[in-house]
């Protein structure tokens, strides 16, 4: 028995998966925020390129992955996936455990997938500058590598209080030619509004958001790219479930249950979509369970609303499960999931009953990123350990009912920037993560009432 | 034409090769520093188990590497090669470049290639505890990823300048079962004799090996265990070199040249051993390039003596290339690569003309390193840019002779923990690397002059 699956370059797959074809209930329509129609297309055109918005909206089940693309994948593509017999043993559990570790790419984790892409698509269209917001560091770690492979320049507005707190992260960017700036700035009259009105902010997510369409939509030959979320995103990363499609198969084992942390969706719809494509055509009833942290439950205890994309309510409005944008989610160390929707097609896939969401907290990912350090060997990001946590319960859930369930996860990305959190878990010191009430969640989600779908 | 050679689990090479066997003049004898006679093994006997003492001697020219050894190693390795297209494109040049990739590792470097071989025999031997010393953390890391696979404990005595300067080094051995001590401790008397005299002291290597050596010996079922220079140690490394070999042959290519960062040695006998026994026993002639820091030139400016291998005198007298015991290189950022002398087998091989030496400054490695980022999106260790910097170098001495040689060298481990060196680096303030005089060179090899072979 193997304990490692590679696949050589060829097997790299030629076109993403795009679950819409295969939707019995297509997503809901984004809104115009002002108008509250639909919006068309061309809205979108002063961000991004037209390729991508044609990926957004279309229903092919197939999209090619172009050329260019797949050569740069090949740096770090396929993947390993692994059999996690140690962890096994450890948990004395008849499930066999299996992870798809996305960790081995440039920045460390499964983002690269669609940067590399969305680069590709806007090189092509002449976009001399790509713009982006980042909390943690992964999404604008993935897009400077990703704009420095085709030559491109790179801004990258990243929240003042992890510019401050992750000094490292910042450089790794720089080494990739990324230009990181703490935001709010000075660069934009988003970012000096707020710093007049508070000199010592220390930033948010949807003021970075602002900073970088403003200097996107400001600036020639320039585009703007997220990292989580939009359709086109969560399509580019089913490469990864498709790998491990191939790579289950050799092993000679179909999972039973599919698992993966979940943020805006990318990371969960990356491993989940393409096995979820044989729930919806073929018959089979594999379990796809997103998980996320108990301290940001969008999915298991949010509401199915429409609602805006960034906390400052500039985006079209959404249809998907929400704890309302005004929602302020405990300061945990994961932070790539730390965000209060979730995408609009895993929305409407849950809405649907077709995939599960369950929640862990912050102490029980940790001790299970432990556990899976001492019998693995490889130190999980913060996010990554919600996939482990459920995991393991499942394959004790295996043990106590003697069944031998095949379980694959997402092991989306290394702790190597993460030192910090581990120091403060080691020393019994873990915190940032607070109950979230009823109350606040009700109270949040009031706040959008008027925009029920 | 594929960017990326994978091998197969099954193809994780079975032996290590002992070149010792095909060495036409066979290294001298570690000397005894009291009687000045060859040491015995049972001397070794408190500090190493039985296993690797027999491979610190052996002429065997294969050692069977262990079914449990290989199963760890198949955690990660085989471990990729690459083709640096982007790199020969960047250069204009017609030689061919291909890189070993030790970065993906669990300790993100080639040493756990030896650590794990290095518990599994003390393991074996009922040993519980090893303890070490480490610099800059990458062996001392290994080493407790490698007493963590077997459910050992493992005691690091970590310099305190760096114990202070790189906590993340730290806390990473700690996620991995380490304790970590900053050296000079209270811990032992040789930690409390320095503190005594020098209650400030940042603690030296020497120092480091000092308390580990008295930890070993002062505590039941404890060994100590070493990251280079040994011949066990060298001799595990040479599973990368036999690796490659394979995956050059796939590739449908040999190398004229091989290339390693040079440190104490095991880093470099790794890739080049298995490839200079074809030049040793069949005929062939491959170049094997170590390359040095230009601040710590053993090889290149040193002398062949028999000399200490630690700094405070403790260690069998060893004949070996040495810049003297007492040299003190300058704080360059690439830490493993700062010791005063050189393996004895290398040695022995660089006295006889095998292999080739050259030095490199710190700036030229670190625009190397700045050049290999941009071209392959891969951010080397300080120690790997040596290793970098010499191959561009025979690259474009291909370009401008108009040969199209193949180039192979290690890329030994991967930067993520060295942020703070490429900020300093990207800010323009590199510094920390002083020229070396004759004068220095001489009189701290003059110090060690009694000791000449």
């Amino acid at each position: 028995m193997e304990r490692k699956i590679n696949l050589s370059e060829q097997e790299i797959p030629r076109f993403y998966y795009n679950i819409t074809a295969d939707m019995p209930n297509k997503p809901l329509p984004p809104l115009h925020p002002g108008t509250r129609q639909p919006i068309t297309p061309d809205l979108l055109e002063p961000l991004f390129p037209r390729e991508l918005i044609l990926q957004e909206v279309s229903n092919e089940r197939y999209i090619e992955i172009p050329p260019e693309v797949r050569k740069i994948y090949a740096q770090w593509r396929p993947t390993p996936l692994f059999r996690a017999v140690n962890l096994e043993k450890a948990l004395n559990t008849p499930a066999k455990i299996f992870y798809k570790y996305e960790g081995v790419s440039p920045a460390g984790s499964h983002k690269p997938n669609t940067a590399v892409a969305q680069a590709f698509y806007n090189k092509a269209e002449g976009i001399k500058k790509i713009t982006t917001e980042t909390g943690a560091g992964q999404w604008g770690t993935a897009l400077s590598y990703a704009c420095q492979m085709f030559d491109m320049d790179c801004e990258v507005f990243m929240v003042k209080v992890s510019y401050d707190q992750k000094p490292y992260r910042k450089i790794m960017m720089n080494t990739f030619g990324g230009k990181v700036f703490a935001s709010p700035s000075q660069l934009t009259s988003a970012g000096r509004k707020v710093l007049e009105s508070s000199p010592d902010s220390t930033g948010s997510l949807g003021i970075a958001i602002s900073e970088a369409i403003e200097r996107a939509v400001s600036q020639p030959d320039t585009h703007y790219a997220l990292g989580s979320v939009l359709n086109h995103v969560l399509l580019h990363q089913t490469i990864i479930g498709q790998e491990a499609m191939i790579q289950m198969e050799k092993a000679g084992h179909q999972p039973d249950i599919v698992i993966a942390p979940f943020g805006g969706g990318s990371n969960f719809a990356g491993i989940a979509f393409p096995f979820l494509r044989l729930n919806l055509t073929e018959n089979q009833y594999i379990r796809c369970i997103a998980v996320e942290p108990e301290s940001c439950p969008k999915l298991t205890r949010g509401e199915f609303r429409y609602d805006f994309g960034d906390t400052m309510g500039l985006t079209p409005l959404l249809p998907m499960f929400t704890l309302g944008h005004d929602f302020m989610p405990s300061p945990i160390h994961a932070g790539g999931l730390r965000y209060h929707g979730a995408g609009v097609i895993v929305s409407q896939l849950l809405k649907d009953g077709l995939i599960e969401a369950v929640s862990q907290n912050q102490q029980r990912c940790f001790d299970a990123g432990a556990q899976f350090i001492k019998a693995e060997g490889i130190i999980p990001a913060p996010e990554a350990t919600h996939a482990i946590a459920s995991a393991i319960d499942e394959a004790i859930r295996c043990r106590e009912e003697g069944v031998g369930k095949t379980i694959l996860f997402n092991l989306c990305g290394h702790g190597y920037f993460d030192m910090a959190a581990y120091d403060m878990y080691l020393s019994g010191k873990l915190n940032g993560e607070s109950q979230v009430s009823d109350e606040s969640i009700r109270a949040s989600i009031t706040a959008i009432d008027s925009l029920q779908p």
